[in-house]
């Protein structure tokens, strides 16, 4: 008897012959000795390979999502499908997507490669240090952090520094929650100077928005002495450029700075880089990988998430104004047990049919479509293909496009890889050469923060309001008094719900947003409204997936998902 | 007027030109497809291309040091300097040395990737990340601690473990001494049990003297399954293996296992592995490093410190027996300025000749130089030259050595390259193919806890007793109860005297050896007494190294030292 029984990712991976990625890099028209290799299946691609002409012409098409169930809709998935659909096609195409981070591999939610027939090579690799990105910024973050601890207790080159207005946490890519809130600096005089603190996760790094939204080297160190550390005790604030902590940070940087190559099951090229969290930061690539993707390409895939309003909103209106780029198109991944969800069923019977549910869901999806038009990108419907889903469910939603006159289409690249995605990638074809989008932002850096707040609660979020708590108020001042009002806004927000509220499901109205605080990312560029209780260092699960994971002797890796 | 300022070692390092890794591969009869690139310069090197024969009948040369000054007396630049002259006297020779430690490099003592015309290459990328060895062992040394929190407040699989009892703190590759001692698992039911603990320097894991012990990816796994975590309430033993965390350490390690393949400045093999301190731990590079390093050469030269009495007393009894190897000749490396600061010159007085503190500081040189026959091993005194050091004092040392029939030697490798060390590597030459050693273990790992300690501390260090705290002896209880007393002995102590006082220079006699307490590694497999005051997590100085360094918009880094 056949076992029916679905392979894993990490079987389908394993089954899959690796290609050398010096042949993924003659495939892309490179010369092999102009790529940095790590190992025989990875490679970090020098910034001299950007092409700006072909950036400057190339199409770049947005992967996003409705708001999520806790499991993920499975954008990185459609992203890697869609991309093999389009090689198949005859479009010389890119998928450049972020890098997992660690902290989760070993929690609930694993890596972040793809699944099934759509993933990216080596996942073992990928999910597991890959190229040392992650820890180099977390050496540079924490540089910077002990650099402050050492300042407040010295003798020669003190500066002032009132240690309970310093905002910079340490970061650390373990899901720690041990870690969040802790004292530093027991033990006497010798160690230091006691205070409140905590580690992050490392994904919520200022250094990685930094990063991700770098130009080159110089720009990278500009913005890292730029990171506010705290003030003074006579109020004069201090940045990362008053310990004379950049030139070490950017060195420690220096390779982090590059993109990672690697390569897709179906053999195509797969940029991988960097990626801050969403919901605390602009949680896409690196602008660099995407201009690196697109001067090998005439199609570039990337994607955002987690749902449109956190991802693309901030794909939008911070990385493609900061660097220029017009998005040609925006998929947005579309599950039926999220509409579900979404409409009421209960997660652990979103495997159902369910046409009622499903119907009731819809509206989200809706807002997300109308949401993609206020950028003037048109949208195209993917539905990520679960093998629970029933026809009578998939007519439900291509009704609705219909209705709405939006494209739509089967996404079933994990069963069946690119030619699961053929008819995506047909659509979206159809909307780049008919230029259907013209990208446009939706507010004004320039405006004054209020105005750019509540332009995007209620626009995209759809919130009746916006209320601001006392130390949101404080935090407008102190922006205000730091001359930053002009710099864009990076919403902090759960994506489990358009709202603050997780609980909302649907389309929520008439909800008030409540901005608890505003930080300050004066090194990334951008300020931090938080809304609800966003946690920034993950705890691990009652039976952690490390618990699972194995290596045999001959090194092979089992239990990855 | 030519300018007379001598290069710094960097600028040194920057005029060389680097040979692709490949080419430094096949002068070591590798086909360039069998190591693993990691960038241009930088391999990893599969633990199949260790070659069992090759290693029992190679050449192993040691090199160590008399007790060093604050700023260290030239070890891995004598190692290297040493290497490259046998290369030059056409014995085919590889260096094997430990990996620098990322925290330092920002603190005072800066890299340590040897200096002037001795180096490994290239030294910005050794020194900062390498291949990721060091983060790697962060993070399984971290998940191993976040499991151990979270265990404790699981509500389905608890252990019961005692959270007093847990001695397992977190590690992090930065001077940090603000997070020596901390209380965790603050700020709610969320987010932890409160407790103390802290952070020590990624090079005091216990993981990392596991991993230089290790033999392959099976015993790895069983040394990490072996950590001692604490007791539960009922006080019964956990490990790591009780928390199912060794599969998934060991995955995290599948690449940090494997040796790194660089070169020096004259093109020469250099294999750089890991290397914990030897204050704390055994303080030698990998056992894989040195079969690897051995698997291609005639001869091998590594080194162990701080001085003899720590890094060679634990490479000769716990590195040694426990891989089978058998050195067979040490080179003591001694410096001018550190004899006479040992005879009493203040430092900052090192540089003026000085014949009477000289003559006064000999007697460190000659118990360490007596320490080696312990082992049966031939010395050979190495003098690294300073531009400083007078000709009459040179012979003062050449003196000594002609009275106690040392072979004594220059290293001028320093200014000079390979070229200044042919006279050493003559001496070595001539000790190994007159086959004067005879490796002999200086205690059996079998005798009982006190006897060990007490051999090393009478015979190598020159005690004339140990005294036991109340601490120490429940210590040895404990030891007892868990069946461990077969371990091997790594007493931590100062590096800066024979003794556990870093203020009894020179030779000193009669003293008592204080054991404060015993620390378990029961996976790396030895027990830890620990002397004196001994800090796992350095701190940085006023003007942190970090100041003067920078990066240019075109990758260059400067200040590096």
């Amino acid at each position: 008897m056949k076992n029916t029984k679905p392979l894993s990712d990490i079987e389908i991976a394993q089954q899959v012959q690796l290609r050398r990625i010096s042949t993924i890099a003659e495939k892309m028209g490179l010369d092999p000795e102009e790529i940095e290799m790590y190992g025989n299946y990875k490679a970090k691609l020098p910034l001299s390979l950007i092409d700006k002409d072909k950036v400057k012409n190339g199409n770049l098409i947005l992967v996003s999502a409705i708001s999520p169930t806790p499991a993920g809709e499975g954008k990185t998935t459609v992203s890697i499908g869609l991309s093999e659909a389009l090689n198949r096609l005859g479009k010389k195409t890119t998928v450049v997507l972020r890098e997992p981070s660690l902290g989760p591999v070993f929690g609930i939610k694993g890596g972040a490669t793809g699944g099934g027939f759509s993933q990216v090579l080596p996942m073992e690799d990928i999910n597991l240090h890959f190229t040392g990105d992650f820890s180099a910024i977390e050496k540079a973050h924490n540089l910077l952090a002990a650099l402050i601890d050492n300042n407040l207790q010295s003798k020669t080159n003190n500066l002032g520094l009132d240690a309970r207005t310093i905002s910079l946490k340490r970061v650390m890519d373990v899901n720690d929650r041990a870690l969040r809130n802790i004292v530093i600096g027991l033990g006497g005089t010798g160690s230091g100077i006691p205070r409140e603190s905590g580690f992050d996760i490392t994904a919520a790094s200022e250094i990685m928005a930094i990063l991700c939204l770098s130009e080159d080297l110089d720009d990278l160190k500009r913005r890292l002495g730029n990171i506010f550390v705290g003030y003074t005790f006579d109020k004069q604030p201090v940045y990362a450029r008053d310990l004379n902590a950049e030139g070490a940070m950017t060195a420690l940087l220096k390779d982090a700075i590059k993109p990672n190559l690697v390569q897709t099951i179906e053999g195509n090229p797969a940029i991988i880089h960097l990626g801050p969290f969403a919901n605390i930061a602009q949680g896409t690539n690196s602008v660099i990988a995407t201009r690196m993707g697109m001067s090998f390409s005439d199609y570039t895939v990337t994607e955002a998430g987690f749902g449109f309003d956190l991802g693309a909103e901030k794909f939008f209106n911070i990385k493609c104004q900061s660097a220029g780029l017009s998005p040609k198109a925006v998929v947005i991944t579309t599950t039926i047990r999220a509409l579900k969800y979404h409409g009421g069923a209960a997660l652990n019977t979103l495997t159902v049919p369910n046409v009622e549910a499903l119907v009731n869901g819809l509206p989200n999806l809706e807002k997300h479509l109308e949401n993609a038009k206020l950028y003037g990108v048109t949208p195209v419907i993917a539905i990520n293909k679960f093998l629970t889903d029933s026809d009578e469910e998939i007519a439900v939603i291509k009704e609705l496009a219909g209705r709405l006159g939006v494209k739509v289409a089967m996404a079933e690249g994990w069963a069946k890889g690119g030619e699961g995605a053929l008819e995506l990638a047909e659509k979206v074809i159809e909307v780049v050469e008919k230029s259907q989008s013209s990208f446009k932002p939706l507010y004004r850096w320039s405006s004054d923060v209020v105005t750019k707040i509540e332009t995007i609660a209620k626009n995209i979020y759809g919130a009746a309001n916006v209320e601001f708590s006392p130390k949101a108020k404080r935090d407008l001042k102190t922006i205000s008094d730091l001359g930053l009002e002009g710099l864009p806004i990076c919403i902090a927000k759960t994506q489990k719900s358009l709202s603050d509220d997780p609980k909302l499901l649907g389309r929520p109205t008439g909800f008030t947003l409540n901005v608890r605080e505003i930080e300050i990312a004066a090194g990334a560029g951008f300020l931090i409204p938080i809304t609800g209780d966003m946690m920034r260092m993950p705890g691990l699960p009652a039976h952690p997936a490390s618990e699972r994971i194995d290596i045999s002797a001959e090194g092979n890796i089992s239990g990855l998902i």
